[in-house]
């Protein structure tokens, strides 16, 4: 099987990427949203057409073997796939290109690299899908270091070892969700976490980010789902013991959970898995009262049913996406199980429902298609083209972002209101006219929603960076001014770290740079990510 | 109300035991069981007839408003409740007694002791519940220290502020769990975090602890009802952001969680609750075979049902705790819930039981009472009076101890045999006879059960210290040799430290001393615990 190629710019590899006809429809739709005249779209330049700085290191002779500094190779690991990625690729900025990528096939050649990468004093930036959307791969690491790599460590990408009886799996960190489920598949297994990114995205990389995954109930975050890791770091390697729970001191995986790269590499993961569902039953609910919808969800998420879905789409964000009219608030609810039929889960929910005034069709509730069909059906597709949108936005000129998060229910409703605002606010400043805002919940919890808000306005080429920073600066002072999380599962990277450092106790951040000093003592791993430089 | 005063000696507070009829039947059942001839029982000294060691410290001035250094604080302070404990207190061994026990009532007076003991070279060792079974709280801290106190968290004991909507609560790291639940009762909510300590047990103590309670799946350790935590260390506080769920970094609280005082001191946090439940249905389900019983708890926990109960008690741990014939296995069962009827969740379980073997009786599902009757019922009363036995046992020269793991499903049948075979060669060996091994699974999940062995011998008088040191040493050899974790929830403290060293990765280590470093830097908490001196 030939290698796939990642795009210069935009989701995915190289073929990837909507239809004509979807692109057509989209740009129709936003332009008509925003009021935007028709114009030939503006277009990335071809790796032909870019200019990448002199490498400050050249390969040395113990990474030789699996090291590449082609243009292809440093270009495509200039960027993960943020809005300010895109525009700085549309600008042909390659500045911050790394050196080298590197390739390594066994923790031998990531020691290796590490090794060199101390002695040398050379910034060594992680990359697993590359589809960060917060500046967490980009090798920005500043002058205070002889130079930086990619470390890529997508040739990781095996399953090694299948435990039926415990459900588990010791899987490589640099393995693309898509391989890995497909290697499941065959023992009847999946660990269903599926993030937006999965096409592109490793397990080593999400376990670093805290990911998000399918389900919207209990097992939200990957988390969880691991069972024990084995992260390669300057100071040698760190592997857990494979335990279903522990009381045995703080947990060594939650250090590392979230540490983005800036403690160690994951080279491999025992991770926890699910029998393939058999069993669904799905219902659509509509509310007339956002209120009363987010109080459903709440009573929902705290009878302790787990529903798989329980998603609420804000009545913009569901005519966005495709389904609703527009006035509606969309609550996609399913369950799933290996198990058991899932009728009472489902009739309790949907009286739960009915209680904050949700009505609901009656036709898909135990349809082991549901989930393809209907709302939940257009919610999918939506869902997985999602990626591909945002390159399509900046081509014309329209500034976008996204901001999640996570609140306690009782000040959710303020702090949606003042979020809103903030938002609505900060795009009319930065580009002099009003945007549109909307809100899904991405998961819920018994104690609150982690709320995910889609913002947009008509910007302006040549400003759209400027626009950008207005924007995303204002609504992240809103989150943690009014006492959110600056990331509930998208990551901290570089963007983030002003507002990660509001929102962390200093107290642990001294924590952070005590453990990080012992592990990475020379402070080469993902520099100004998590532990500020 | 006035004060009480805590035993010297056993469980729970002066005045509390089990009554002289209950003390009766045990003996004799013990004596019975271990063919132990009736003799006077040993007694344990009295506070007037102990001797402590001159304190090395006098209580500074800044301290003295709320320090005392009477025997009866000193006495009380030096030990947990572990087997060696009572042992000790028994030969009148205070050797290690704090120089004085501070009772902080409020952060301004924990900041004041950390300070002068950080200037001082004074150890503090936090104490809640002092229920720790495994040396947690003794001022054994050699001579690198001027002295060592006890800091008794007990003064911090109010529920400060409820959040009824997201069902959390602001609660100080002093207060025990009946005090708890007596102040959440009125508002309808519960944490049902029930460990067998609860009559003494703290919050903070459970949390530093990782304490495993009430429900047998999915809510097993406190760790998941933390929404957020405040500490004190002598570098300052560190207060997370109360957040349902939170993707930015590695989480500050799981680096708390499990530092039994290494790290910091827990002054209060934020718990999530349930709603009290109003819904029960249960059932206790009898196997001939233990492998059998094994595999059904697993089904039962992979099947996504999540029962409150899933306890799986073998032959011998059935019929010492007072049900069963003996021969059987005795599966103890029970759904709980707050929001719905639990029938299709019990029905489901029950089959999956049949499909191995069980049977069960049909007589106590959906009474609302069930937990307090049948099998349910007598498990109940035995796990609440199971700690007065230990003394019991000390008094007439039996030596035991208990071993508590977690282990994969796949490991479990090879691990369960080896502790089995070793537990019971380490009781002969020490003893000259056979004794009692009989294991439960205290906690369950879908990837491996939370094994907990209880052992007995018929030892004898002046050789119990060395007798028990040698099963301990034994049986944790093979817990962690056969890849079990030395501690599901009693924590580690020092007893466990030979073995938790041996599990925990090295790198781990120096990562944890690195973050104590910058928290404590004059290395006076608790020292000896979790991070090697």
């Amino acid at each position: 099987m030939a290698e796939k190629r990642l795009k210069l710019c935009g989701w995915g590899f190289e073929g990837d990427g909507l239809s004509k006809e979807d692109t057509d429809i989209l740009l129709e739709r936003v332009r008509t949203r925003h009021g935007i005249e028709a114009a030939e779209p503006r277009y990335a330049p071809t790796l032909e057409a870019i200019e990448l700085p002199k490498p400050k290191t050249d390969i040395p002779a113990a990474l030789q073997a699996f090291s590449e500094n082609a243009v292809y190779d440093r270009a495509t690991h200039t960027y993960g796939k943020s809005y300010p990625d895109y525009l700085n690729i549309f600008d042909g900025n390659f500045t911050n290109a790394p050196d080298f990528v590197a390739y390594p096939r066994n923790e031998d050649e990531i020691e290796a690299a590490l090794d060199w990468a101390t002695g040398a004093r050379v910034a060594v930036i992680p990359f697993g899908g590359g589809s960060s959307v917060v500046g967490g791969v980009e090798p920005a690491v500043g002058t205070g270091f002889a130079g930086a790599i990619s470390l890529d460590l997508t040739k990781l990408d095996q399953v090694v070892e299948i435990d039926r009886t415990s459900r588990a799996a010791r899987i490589q960190g640099g393995i693309r969700v898509p391989a890995m489920e497909a290697a499941l598949k065959p023992h009847g297994l999946t660990m269903r976490h599926f993030p937006q990114s999965m096409d592109m995205a490793t397990l080593g990389g999400m376990i670093a980010t805290r990911s998000g995954g399918h389900y919207a109930t209990l097992y939200t975050h990957i988390d969880d789902f691991v069972e024990s890791l084995r992260t390669v770091t300057p100071n040698g390697v760190m592997e857990s013991r494979r335990l279903p729970g522990s009381g045995a001191g703080p947990s060594p995986d939650r250090l590392m959970i979230g540490s983005e790269g800036a403690l160690g590499i994951i080279t491999e993961a025992w991770m926890r898995l699910q029998d393939r569902p058999t069993h669904r039953a799905s219902s659509t609910v509509l509310f007339d009262d956002y209120t009363k919808a987010a109080d459903a969800v709440r009573a929902v998420s705290q009878a302790g049913l787990f529903p798989a879905n329980l998603r609420l789409l804000d009545a913009a964000e569901a005519y966005n996406n495709g389904f609703g009219d527009g006035r509606q608030s969309v609550l996609v609810l399913n369950f799933e199980s290996a198990d058991h039929p899932l009728d009472a889960w489902l009739a309790r929910a949907r009286e739960i429902c009915g209680d904050y005034g949700g009505t609901y069709d009656t036709d898909t509730a135990q349809d082991p298609d549901a989930h393809r069909s209907g709302a939940a059906g257009a919610w999918r597709k939506a869902f997985i083209e999602m990626p591909h949108y945002r390159e399509i936005l900046v081509s014309i000129g329209v500034v976008a972002d996204t901001i999640e998060t996570a609140i306690t229910w009782d000040a959710f409703p303020v702090f949606h209101e003042k979020v809103m605002a903030a938002a609505h606010a900060a795009i009319e400043e930065a580009t002099g006219r009003p945007g549109t805002v909307s809100c899904r919940f991405t998961h819920v919890y018994p104690d609150g929603p982690a709320p995910y808000y889609s913002l947009q306005g008509a910007g302006r080429h040549g400003a759209l960076d400027e626009q950008w920073r207005h924007i995303k600066a204002k609504a992240s002072d809103a989150v943690i001014e009014h006492g959110g999380t600056i990331t509930h599962h998208h990551a901290v990277g570089r963007d983030h770290m002003p507002w990660y450092v509001r929102q962390r106790p200093d107290t642990f951040g001294a924590a952070l740079a005590g453990a990080k000093a012992r592990l990475d003592p020379a402070g080469i791993l993902n520099p100004g990510v998590i532990v500020p430089v």
